[in-house]
Protein backbone atom coordinates (compact mmCIF):
# COMPACT_ATOMS: atom_id res chain seq x y z
CA UNK A 1 0.00 0.00 0.00
CA UNK A 2 2.79 1.97 0.88
CA UNK A 3 4.25 1.52 -2.68
CA UNK A 4 0.81 2.50 -4.11
CA UNK A 5 0.58 5.50 -2.79
CA UNK A 6 4.61 6.63 -3.31
CA UNK A 7 3.94 6.09 -7.33
CA UNK A 8 0.88 8.10 -6.90
CA UNK A 9 2.63 10.80 -5.34
CA UNK A 10 5.77 10.75 -7.61
CA UNK A 11 3.36 10.81 -10.61
CA UNK A 12 1.70 13.93 -8.78
CA UNK A 13 4.87 15.73 -7.94
CA UNK A 14 5.87 16.55 -11.12
CA UNK A 15 2.58 19.08 -11.76
CA UNK A 16 3.65 22.36 -12.26
CA UNK A 17 1.36 23.70 -10.00
CA UNK A 18 0.17 22.87 -6.47
CA UNK A 19 -2.59 25.20 -4.73
CA UNK A 20 -0.94 25.53 -1.88
CA UNK A 21 -2.23 28.98 -0.49
CA UNK A 22 -5.33 28.72 0.35
CA UNK A 23 -5.95 27.34 3.91
CA UNK A 24 -10.08 27.78 3.68
CA UNK A 25 -10.44 24.83 1.50
CA UNK A 26 -8.41 22.65 3.80
CA UNK A 27 -8.82 20.19 6.92
CA UNK A 28 -6.47 18.82 9.36
CA UNK A 29 -5.36 16.58 11.90
CA UNK A 30 -6.23 12.77 12.04
CA UNK A 31 -9.66 13.57 13.29
CA UNK A 32 -10.95 16.18 11.35
CA UNK A 33 -10.01 13.92 8.75
CA UNK A 34 -11.39 11.20 9.13
CA UNK A 35 -14.59 13.03 10.00
CA UNK A 36 -15.00 14.25 7.43
CA UNK A 37 -14.04 11.10 5.66
CA UNK A 38 -16.72 9.43 7.50
CA UNK A 39 -19.52 12.26 7.01
CA UNK A 40 -18.79 11.61 2.74
CA UNK A 41 -17.85 15.16 2.46
CA UNK A 42 -16.20 15.53 -0.93
CA UNK A 43 -12.22 15.11 -0.38
CA UNK A 44 -10.32 15.79 -3.52
CA UNK A 45 -7.09 14.69 -2.08
CA UNK A 46 -5.18 13.81 0.85
CA UNK A 47 -1.65 14.38 1.91
CA UNK A 48 -0.08 12.21 4.33
CA UNK A 49 3.61 12.50 6.26
CA UNK A 50 6.35 10.97 4.36
CA UNK A 51 7.01 7.71 6.25
CA UNK A 52 4.16 8.00 8.96
CA UNK A 53 2.45 4.66 9.79
CA UNK A 54 0.55 5.54 12.97
CA UNK A 55 -2.59 3.32 13.18
CA UNK A 56 -5.11 6.18 12.79
CA UNK A 57 -2.83 7.43 9.34
CA UNK A 58 -2.67 3.88 7.45
CA UNK A 59 -6.51 3.84 8.29
CA UNK A 60 -7.40 6.96 6.45
CA UNK A 61 -5.17 5.95 3.43
CA UNK A 62 -7.12 2.42 3.23
CA UNK A 63 -10.09 4.73 3.70
CA UNK A 64 -8.61 6.88 0.54
CA UNK A 65 -8.30 3.37 -1.18
CA UNK A 66 -11.57 2.18 -0.64
CA UNK A 67 -13.36 5.62 -1.53
CA UNK A 68 -10.58 6.49 -4.50
CA UNK A 69 -9.08 9.36 -3.13
CA UNK A 70 -5.98 10.58 -4.26
CA UNK A 71 -3.06 10.02 -1.21
CA UNK A 72 -0.39 12.15 -1.46
CA UNK A 73 3.05 11.78 0.02
CA UNK A 74 4.14 14.49 1.15
CA UNK A 75 7.38 15.53 3.34
CA UNK A 76 6.81 16.94 6.52
CA UNK A 77 8.36 20.35 5.53
CA UNK A 78 6.04 20.73 2.89
CA UNK A 79 3.03 19.80 4.98
CA UNK A 80 4.16 22.56 7.46
CA UNK A 81 3.86 25.33 5.14
CA UNK A 82 0.81 23.46 4.21
CA UNK A 83 -0.55 23.84 7.33
CA UNK A 84 -2.19 27.00 8.57
CA UNK A 85 -3.30 25.80 11.90
CA UNK A 86 0.76 24.23 12.85
CA UNK A 87 -0.88 20.71 14.26
CA UNK A 88 -1.45 18.94 11.16
CA UNK A 89 -0.64 15.28 12.60
CA UNK A 90 0.66 14.34 9.34
CA UNK A 91 -2.58 14.72 7.15
CA UNK A 92 -4.28 17.41 5.51
CA UNK A 93 -7.11 17.08 3.61
CA UNK A 94 -7.99 19.20 -0.03
CA UNK A 95 -12.01 19.20 0.37
CA UNK A 96 -14.21 20.91 -2.40
CA UNK A 97 -15.18 24.20 -1.89
CA UNK A 98 -18.68 22.87 -4.15
CA UNK A 99 -20.02 19.77 -4.06
CA UNK A 100 -19.65 18.06 -7.66
CA UNK A 101 -21.83 16.06 -9.89
CA UNK A 102 -21.96 12.96 -12.04
CA UNK A 103 -22.19 12.91 -15.29
CA UNK A 104 -25.06 11.86 -15.82
CA UNK A 105 -26.52 14.87 -14.10
CA UNK A 106 -24.99 17.29 -17.19
CA UNK A 107 -26.26 15.20 -19.72
CA UNK A 108 -29.83 15.80 -17.45
CA UNK A 109 -29.35 18.97 -18.00
CA UNK A 110 -28.58 19.19 -21.62
CA UNK A 111 -31.82 17.55 -21.94
CA UNK A 112 -33.95 19.53 -19.34
CA UNK A 113 -32.90 22.59 -21.59
CA UNK A 114 -34.26 20.57 -24.57
CA UNK A 115 -30.21 21.78 -25.79
CA UNK A 116 -27.37 19.08 -27.92
CA UNK A 117 -24.85 19.06 -24.80
CA UNK A 118 -22.40 20.77 -24.87
CA UNK A 119 -19.35 19.83 -22.79
CA UNK A 120 -16.30 20.91 -21.53
CA UNK A 121 -13.53 18.15 -20.29
CA UNK A 122 -9.91 19.79 -19.28
CA UNK A 123 -6.85 17.09 -19.00
CA UNK A 124 -4.57 17.40 -16.13
CA UNK A 125 -5.60 21.35 -16.01
CA UNK A 126 -3.16 21.94 -12.79
CA UNK A 127 -3.35 25.85 -12.29
CA UNK A 128 -6.19 26.81 -10.58
CA UNK A 129 -6.47 30.16 -12.41
CA UNK A 130 -6.47 28.45 -15.77
CA UNK A 131 -9.65 26.17 -14.05
CA UNK A 132 -11.28 28.82 -12.76
CA UNK A 133 -11.34 30.90 -15.91
CA UNK A 134 -12.54 27.92 -17.91
CA UNK A 135 -15.31 27.48 -15.71
CA UNK A 136 -16.51 31.18 -15.56
CA UNK A 137 -15.74 31.08 -19.79
CA UNK A 138 -17.61 28.08 -20.24
CA UNK A 139 -20.38 29.47 -18.05
CA UNK A 140 -20.98 32.28 -20.34
CA UNK A 141 -21.02 30.33 -23.40
CA UNK A 142 -23.60 28.19 -21.88
CA UNK A 143 -22.09 24.90 -21.74
CA UNK A 144 -23.78 22.31 -19.74
CA UNK A 145 -20.93 21.42 -17.43
CA UNK A 146 -17.33 20.71 -17.09
CA UNK A 147 -15.55 17.17 -16.50
CA UNK A 148 -12.43 17.05 -14.56
CA UNK A 149 -10.49 13.97 -13.44
CA UNK A 150 -9.81 12.95 -10.55
CA UNK A 151 -5.81 12.78 -10.33
CA UNK A 152 -3.35 15.24 -12.33
CA UNK A 153 -5.84 17.78 -11.69
CA UNK A 154 -6.42 20.89 -9.61
CA UNK A 155 -9.85 20.07 -7.56
CA UNK A 156 -12.39 23.15 -7.37
CA UNK A 157 -10.80 24.87 -4.23
CA UNK A 158 -10.91 28.07 -3.00
CA UNK A 159 -9.09 29.36 -5.73
CA UNK A 160 -10.52 28.25 -8.63
CA UNK A 161 -13.77 29.41 -6.97
CA UNK A 162 -12.12 33.05 -7.17
CA UNK A 163 -10.85 32.84 -10.35
CA UNK A 164 -14.24 31.50 -11.81
CA UNK A 165 -15.78 35.12 -10.42
CA UNK A 166 -18.76 33.13 -9.23
CA UNK A 167 -19.37 30.27 -11.85
CA UNK A 168 -18.65 27.53 -9.80
CA UNK A 169 -22.43 28.28 -8.50
CA UNK A 170 -23.65 27.68 -11.83
CA UNK A 171 -21.61 25.59 -13.92
CA UNK A 172 -21.92 22.05 -12.97
CA UNK A 173 -17.91 20.01 -12.39
CA UNK A 174 -18.42 16.20 -12.45
CA UNK A 175 -14.87 14.51 -11.16
CA UNK A 176 -14.10 11.23 -12.64
CA UNK A 177 -11.74 8.36 -12.03
CA UNK A 178 -10.95 7.55 -15.90
CA UNK A 179 -11.38 10.24 -18.23
CA UNK A 180 -10.68 7.61 -21.44
CA UNK A 181 -13.89 5.67 -20.52
CA UNK A 182 -16.22 8.40 -19.80
CA UNK A 183 -15.05 9.89 -23.18
CA UNK A 184 -15.96 6.75 -24.59
CA UNK A 185 -19.30 6.44 -22.42
CA UNK A 186 -20.22 10.10 -24.81
CA UNK A 187 -19.64 8.99 -27.83
CA UNK A 188 -21.79 6.29 -27.34
CA UNK A 189 -24.79 8.89 -26.36
CA UNK A 190 -23.75 10.35 -29.97
CA UNK A 191 -21.12 13.56 -28.51
CA UNK A 192 -18.43 14.38 -30.71
CA UNK A 193 -15.44 14.86 -28.68
CA UNK A 194 -12.68 17.19 -30.22
CA UNK A 195 -9.49 18.12 -29.24
CA UNK A 196 -7.53 20.75 -29.72
CA UNK A 197 -4.06 20.29 -30.89
CA UNK A 198 -1.37 21.60 -33.16
CA UNK A 199 -1.71 18.41 -34.98
CA UNK A 200 -5.10 18.61 -35.98
CA UNK A 201 -5.89 18.86 -39.33
CA UNK A 202 -8.71 21.33 -39.69
CA UNK A 203 -8.95 24.94 -38.09
CA UNK A 204 -11.48 25.54 -35.80
CA UNK A 205 -13.15 27.25 -37.66
CA UNK A 206 -13.95 25.01 -40.90
CA UNK A 207 -15.26 22.17 -38.25
CA UNK A 208 -18.51 21.13 -37.81
CA UNK A 209 -19.45 21.96 -34.03
CA UNK A 210 -23.10 21.66 -34.44
CA UNK A 211 -24.08 18.39 -32.57
CA UNK A 212 -23.80 17.40 -28.94
CA UNK A 213 -20.04 18.51 -28.26
CA UNK A 214 -17.46 17.49 -26.03
CA UNK A 215 -14.38 19.90 -25.81
CA UNK A 216 -11.04 19.08 -24.90
CA UNK A 217 -8.22 21.49 -23.00
CA UNK A 218 -5.18 20.24 -22.24
CA UNK A 219 -2.82 21.40 -19.85
CA UNK A 220 -0.59 24.01 -20.17
CA UNK A 221 2.72 23.42 -21.20
CA UNK A 222 2.04 19.35 -22.15
CA UNK A 223 -1.32 19.51 -24.00
CA UNK A 224 -3.81 16.78 -24.43
CA UNK A 225 -2.43 13.70 -23.01
CA UNK A 226 -1.92 10.93 -25.87
CA UNK A 227 -4.39 8.38 -24.53
CA UNK A 228 -6.79 11.14 -24.05
CA UNK A 229 -5.99 12.44 -28.10
CA UNK A 230 -6.07 9.11 -29.14
CA UNK A 231 -10.13 9.00 -28.03
CA UNK A 232 -11.08 12.44 -29.75
CA UNK A 233 -13.18 12.34 -32.89
CA UNK A 234 -11.63 14.60 -34.38
CA UNK A 235 -8.84 17.57 -33.72
CA UNK A 236 -8.60 21.52 -34.37
CA UNK A 237 -5.86 23.74 -34.46
CA UNK A 238 -6.12 27.13 -33.89
CA UNK A 239 -4.09 29.60 -36.69
CA UNK A 240 -0.59 30.29 -35.12
CA UNK A 241 0.24 33.61 -37.06
CA UNK A 242 3.32 34.63 -35.09
CA UNK A 243 6.43 33.45 -33.60
CA UNK A 244 5.69 32.13 -30.45
CA UNK A 245 3.82 28.62 -31.03
CA UNK A 246 1.20 27.89 -28.31
CA UNK A 247 -1.86 29.87 -26.56
CA UNK A 248 -2.74 29.98 -22.80
CA UNK A 249 -4.67 26.94 -21.92
CA UNK A 250 -7.80 28.92 -20.90
CA UNK A 251 -7.43 31.15 -24.08
CA UNK A 252 -7.45 28.44 -26.38
CA UNK A 253 -10.14 26.74 -24.16
CA UNK A 254 -12.28 30.26 -24.84
CA UNK A 255 -12.00 30.13 -28.68
CA UNK A 256 -13.18 26.76 -28.84
CA UNK A 257 -15.95 27.15 -26.55
CA UNK A 258 -16.89 30.27 -28.52
CA UNK A 259 -16.75 28.91 -31.87
CA UNK A 260 -19.22 25.67 -30.96
CA UNK A 261 -21.37 28.97 -30.07
CA UNK A 262 -20.86 30.46 -32.67
CA UNK A 263 -21.77 28.12 -35.33
CA UNK A 264 -24.37 26.67 -33.20
CA UNK A 265 -26.58 30.36 -33.58
CA UNK A 266 -25.34 30.23 -36.93
CA UNK A 267 -24.07 33.27 -36.96
CA UNK A 268 -21.32 33.62 -39.85
CA UNK B 1 4.45 70.19 -7.57
CA UNK B 2 4.56 68.12 -4.93
CA UNK B 3 0.63 68.24 -4.74
CA UNK B 4 0.82 66.88 -8.42
CA UNK B 5 2.34 63.83 -8.13
CA UNK B 6 0.11 63.77 -5.29
CA UNK B 7 -2.80 63.57 -7.22
CA UNK B 8 -1.43 60.96 -9.16
CA UNK B 9 -0.56 58.72 -6.78
CA UNK B 10 -3.90 58.91 -5.81
CA UNK B 11 -5.52 58.13 -8.70
CA UNK B 12 -3.17 55.22 -9.22
CA UNK B 13 -3.46 53.66 -5.88
CA UNK B 14 -7.03 52.42 -6.43
CA UNK B 15 -5.07 50.30 -9.22
CA UNK B 16 -6.45 46.62 -8.24
CA UNK B 17 -2.90 45.04 -8.42
CA UNK B 18 0.93 46.37 -8.32
CA UNK B 19 3.47 44.54 -9.81
CA UNK B 20 5.65 44.46 -6.91
CA UNK B 21 6.68 40.78 -6.94
CA UNK B 22 9.34 41.33 -9.53
CA UNK B 23 12.78 43.11 -8.15
CA UNK B 24 15.18 42.29 -11.45
CA UNK B 25 13.07 45.30 -13.34
CA UNK B 26 13.59 48.07 -10.79
CA UNK B 27 16.45 50.26 -10.00
CA UNK B 28 16.91 51.42 -6.54
CA UNK B 29 18.70 54.52 -4.84
CA UNK B 30 19.34 58.15 -5.98
CA UNK B 31 21.99 57.70 -8.22
CA UNK B 32 21.43 54.71 -9.89
CA UNK B 33 18.24 56.21 -10.95
CA UNK B 34 19.77 59.86 -12.11
CA UNK B 35 22.07 57.68 -14.23
CA UNK B 36 19.03 55.72 -15.75
CA UNK B 37 17.10 58.47 -16.38
CA UNK B 38 19.62 60.31 -18.07
CA UNK B 39 20.88 57.32 -19.75
CA UNK B 40 17.62 57.65 -22.18
CA UNK B 41 16.65 54.31 -20.38
CA UNK B 42 12.99 53.36 -20.95
CA UNK B 43 11.29 53.81 -17.21
CA UNK B 44 7.74 53.16 -16.72
CA UNK B 45 7.49 54.69 -12.95
CA UNK B 46 9.19 55.74 -10.26
CA UNK B 47 8.44 55.83 -6.53
CA UNK B 48 9.30 58.29 -4.44
CA UNK B 49 8.97 58.23 -0.72
CA UNK B 50 6.35 60.20 0.81
CA UNK B 51 7.38 63.67 2.19
CA UNK B 52 11.09 63.17 0.66
CA UNK B 53 12.17 66.69 0.01
CA UNK B 54 15.59 65.89 -0.60
CA UNK B 55 17.87 68.06 -3.20
CA UNK B 56 18.18 64.82 -5.53
CA UNK B 57 15.16 63.82 -5.18
CA UNK B 58 13.46 66.37 -5.93
CA UNK B 59 15.68 67.26 -9.29
CA UNK B 60 14.54 63.27 -9.82
CA UNK B 61 10.91 64.51 -9.62
CA UNK B 62 11.95 67.25 -12.00
CA UNK B 63 13.03 65.45 -15.29
CA UNK B 64 10.63 63.13 -14.53
CA UNK B 65 7.79 65.53 -15.07
CA UNK B 66 9.89 66.86 -17.89
CA UNK B 67 10.25 63.44 -19.53
CA UNK B 68 6.21 62.09 -18.76
CA UNK B 69 7.12 59.69 -16.44
CA UNK B 70 4.87 58.97 -13.71
CA UNK B 71 5.99 59.51 -10.67
CA UNK B 72 4.20 57.94 -7.50
CA UNK B 73 4.75 58.97 -3.78
CA UNK B 74 4.78 55.79 -1.80
CA UNK B 75 4.77 55.29 2.45
CA UNK B 76 8.30 54.44 3.00
CA UNK B 77 7.21 50.82 4.73
CA UNK B 78 5.60 49.98 1.15
CA UNK B 79 9.19 50.98 -0.81
CA UNK B 80 10.94 49.17 2.00
CA UNK B 81 8.94 46.17 0.45
CA UNK B 82 10.20 46.50 -3.32
CA UNK B 83 13.25 47.25 -2.18
CA UNK B 84 15.60 43.98 -2.96
CA UNK B 85 18.79 45.83 -1.72
CA UNK B 86 17.30 47.32 1.59
CA UNK B 87 19.08 50.75 0.15
CA UNK B 88 16.45 52.54 -1.69
CA UNK B 89 17.47 56.22 -0.46
CA UNK B 90 13.40 56.67 -0.90
CA UNK B 91 13.82 56.36 -4.65
CA UNK B 92 12.91 53.25 -6.85
CA UNK B 93 12.41 53.57 -10.16
CA UNK B 94 10.14 50.63 -12.52
CA UNK B 95 12.21 49.94 -15.82
CA UNK B 96 10.76 48.24 -18.48
CA UNK B 97 12.14 44.42 -19.21
CA UNK B 98 11.67 45.47 -23.02
CA UNK B 99 12.09 48.55 -24.86
CA UNK B 100 8.71 50.66 -26.50
CA UNK B 101 8.13 51.39 -29.79
CA UNK B 102 5.96 54.47 -31.35
CA UNK B 103 2.60 54.09 -32.72
CA UNK B 104 3.99 54.91 -36.35
CA UNK B 105 6.48 51.70 -36.06
CA UNK B 106 3.60 49.88 -35.43
CA UNK B 107 2.10 51.12 -38.67
CA UNK B 108 5.10 51.13 -40.66
CA UNK B 109 5.59 47.06 -39.83
CA UNK B 110 2.13 46.61 -41.57
CA UNK B 111 2.80 48.55 -44.38
CA UNK B 112 6.15 46.60 -45.20
CA UNK B 113 3.87 43.03 -44.69
CA UNK B 114 1.51 44.72 -47.05
CA UNK B 115 -0.86 43.76 -44.45
CA UNK B 116 -4.03 46.30 -43.49
CA UNK B 117 -3.18 47.62 -39.74
CA UNK B 118 -4.28 45.02 -36.98
CA UNK B 119 -3.34 46.88 -33.37
CA UNK B 120 -4.75 45.82 -29.66
CA UNK B 121 -5.22 48.48 -27.38
CA UNK B 122 -4.98 47.97 -23.90
CA UNK B 123 -7.51 50.67 -21.74
CA UNK B 124 -5.53 50.35 -18.19
CA UNK B 125 -4.96 46.94 -17.90
CA UNK B 126 -3.19 46.64 -14.43
CA UNK B 127 -3.17 43.03 -13.94
CA UNK B 128 0.61 42.00 -15.47
CA UNK B 129 -0.75 38.40 -16.31
CA UNK B 130 -3.44 39.68 -18.17
CA UNK B 131 -1.50 41.96 -20.39
CA UNK B 132 0.83 39.26 -20.52
CA UNK B 133 -1.39 36.66 -22.18
CA UNK B 134 -2.79 40.00 -24.32
CA UNK B 135 0.61 39.96 -25.75
CA UNK B 136 0.64 36.27 -26.18
CA UNK B 137 -2.72 35.99 -28.10
CA UNK B 138 -1.62 38.83 -30.01
CA UNK B 139 1.28 37.80 -30.90
CA UNK B 140 -0.48 34.35 -32.09
CA UNK B 141 -3.24 36.10 -34.34
CA UNK B 142 -0.57 37.89 -36.22
CA UNK B 143 -0.97 41.25 -34.55
CA UNK B 144 1.34 43.99 -35.79
CA UNK B 145 1.55 45.56 -32.60
CA UNK B 146 -0.14 46.47 -29.05
CA UNK B 147 -0.71 50.28 -27.32
CA UNK B 148 -0.61 50.58 -23.46
CA UNK B 149 -1.41 53.91 -21.97
CA UNK B 150 1.52 55.51 -19.84
CA UNK B 151 -0.90 55.97 -16.84
CA UNK B 152 -2.94 53.52 -14.98
CA UNK B 153 -1.41 50.46 -16.78
CA UNK B 154 1.03 48.08 -15.58
CA UNK B 155 4.11 48.50 -18.12
CA UNK B 156 6.39 45.78 -19.86
CA UNK B 157 7.73 44.45 -16.14
CA UNK B 158 9.85 41.24 -15.84
CA UNK B 159 5.95 39.54 -14.76
CA UNK B 160 4.38 40.73 -18.02
CA UNK B 161 7.11 39.28 -19.98
CA UNK B 162 7.17 35.62 -18.93
CA UNK B 163 3.17 35.74 -18.95
CA UNK B 164 3.66 36.13 -22.38
CA UNK B 165 5.78 33.12 -23.01
CA UNK B 166 8.23 34.73 -24.99
CA UNK B 167 5.65 37.40 -27.19
CA UNK B 168 7.11 40.23 -25.37
CA UNK B 169 10.36 39.72 -27.82
CA UNK B 170 8.42 39.79 -30.97
CA UNK B 171 5.40 41.59 -30.76
CA UNK B 172 6.12 45.61 -30.40
CA UNK B 173 4.46 47.43 -27.73
CA UNK B 174 3.96 51.13 -27.72
CA UNK B 175 3.14 53.58 -25.02
CA UNK B 176 1.22 56.50 -25.18
CA UNK B 177 0.70 59.38 -22.94
CA UNK B 178 -3.12 60.27 -24.40
CA UNK B 179 -4.96 57.43 -25.80
CA UNK B 180 -7.55 59.15 -26.64
CA UNK B 181 -5.66 60.97 -28.98
CA UNK B 182 -3.49 58.18 -30.12
CA UNK B 183 -6.64 56.72 -31.10
CA UNK B 184 -8.14 59.62 -33.35
CA UNK B 185 -4.75 59.61 -34.98
CA UNK B 186 -5.43 56.01 -36.25
CA UNK B 187 -9.39 56.96 -37.26
CA UNK B 188 -7.25 59.47 -39.68
CA UNK B 189 -5.68 56.55 -41.20
CA UNK B 190 -8.32 54.99 -41.88
CA UNK B 191 -8.15 52.27 -38.79
CA UNK B 192 -11.95 51.27 -37.36
CA UNK B 193 -11.68 51.14 -33.62
CA UNK B 194 -13.72 48.45 -32.06
CA UNK B 195 -14.41 48.17 -28.03
CA UNK B 196 -15.94 44.53 -26.46
CA UNK B 197 -18.23 46.47 -24.52
CA UNK B 198 -21.98 44.91 -23.19
CA UNK B 199 -23.65 47.82 -24.35
CA UNK B 200 -22.21 47.10 -27.94
CA UNK B 201 -25.01 47.13 -30.58
CA UNK B 202 -23.98 43.92 -32.55
CA UNK B 203 -22.30 40.37 -31.49
CA UNK B 204 -18.78 39.54 -32.62
CA UNK B 205 -20.32 37.58 -34.68
CA UNK B 206 -21.91 39.98 -37.30
CA UNK B 207 -19.39 42.89 -37.19
CA UNK B 208 -17.10 43.37 -40.39
CA UNK B 209 -13.75 43.35 -39.45
CA UNK B 210 -12.01 43.26 -43.16
CA UNK B 211 -10.75 46.65 -42.85
CA UNK B 212 -7.51 48.22 -40.48
CA UNK B 213 -8.76 47.64 -37.30
CA UNK B 214 -7.68 48.20 -33.49
CA UNK B 215 -9.52 46.24 -31.08
CA UNK B 216 -9.95 47.83 -27.85
CA UNK B 217 -9.48 45.80 -24.40
CA UNK B 218 -10.93 47.44 -21.00
CA UNK B 219 -9.81 46.22 -17.54
CA UNK B 220 -10.92 43.31 -15.73
CA UNK B 221 -13.68 44.71 -13.79
CA UNK B 222 -14.21 48.37 -14.77
CA UNK B 223 -14.27 47.45 -18.92
CA UNK B 224 -13.13 50.34 -21.02
CA UNK B 225 -13.03 53.63 -19.85
CA UNK B 226 -16.16 56.04 -20.64
CA UNK B 227 -14.00 58.62 -22.56
CA UNK B 228 -12.47 55.56 -24.70
CA UNK B 229 -15.86 53.75 -25.25
CA UNK B 230 -17.29 57.17 -26.42
CA UNK B 231 -14.06 57.53 -29.18
CA UNK B 232 -14.95 53.50 -30.60
CA UNK B 233 -16.01 53.27 -34.28
CA UNK B 234 -18.36 50.52 -33.04
CA UNK B 235 -18.97 48.48 -30.20
CA UNK B 236 -19.34 44.79 -29.79
CA UNK B 237 -20.70 42.40 -27.65
CA UNK B 238 -19.50 38.52 -26.97
CA UNK B 239 -22.33 36.29 -26.59
CA UNK B 240 -23.44 35.43 -22.34
CA UNK B 241 -25.50 32.68 -22.29
CA UNK B 242 -24.80 31.72 -18.75
CA UNK B 243 -25.72 33.37 -15.56
CA UNK B 244 -22.34 35.43 -15.12
CA UNK B 245 -22.33 38.74 -16.76
CA UNK B 246 -18.21 38.71 -17.49
CA UNK B 247 -15.58 37.47 -19.03
CA UNK B 248 -11.77 37.59 -17.65
CA UNK B 249 -10.17 40.84 -20.06
CA UNK B 250 -7.65 38.52 -21.66
CA UNK B 251 -10.71 36.02 -22.47
CA UNK B 252 -12.72 38.53 -24.17
CA UNK B 253 -9.77 39.63 -25.84
CA UNK B 254 -8.47 37.18 -27.76
CA UNK B 255 -12.51 36.16 -28.73
CA UNK B 256 -12.67 39.84 -30.55
CA UNK B 257 -8.83 39.10 -31.53
CA UNK B 258 -9.46 35.77 -33.14
CA UNK B 259 -12.57 36.69 -34.75
CA UNK B 260 -10.63 39.25 -36.84
CA UNK B 261 -8.29 36.47 -37.89
CA UNK B 262 -11.50 34.53 -38.70
CA UNK B 263 -13.15 37.00 -40.78
CA UNK B 264 -9.74 38.10 -42.18
CA UNK B 265 -9.10 34.60 -43.83
CA UNK B 266 -12.58 34.60 -44.98
CA UNK B 267 -13.33 31.18 -42.91
CA UNK B 268 -17.30 30.40 -41.99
Amino acid sequence: MADNYKKRYKKEKNNVSEDFSVPSDRLEGRNPVMEALNSGRTIDKIYVQAGERSGSVLKIVSICRDKKIPVIETEKAKLDKMSSTGAHQGVIAAVAAKEYVEVEDILAIAEEKGEKPFIVICDEINDPHNLGSILRTSNAAGVHGVIIPKRNSVGLTATVAKSSAGAVEFTPVAKVTNLARTIDMLKERNIWVAGADMSGENDIYSQDFSGGIAIVIGSEGFGISRLILEKCDFLVKIPMLGEITSLNASVAGALMIYEVVRTRNKHI
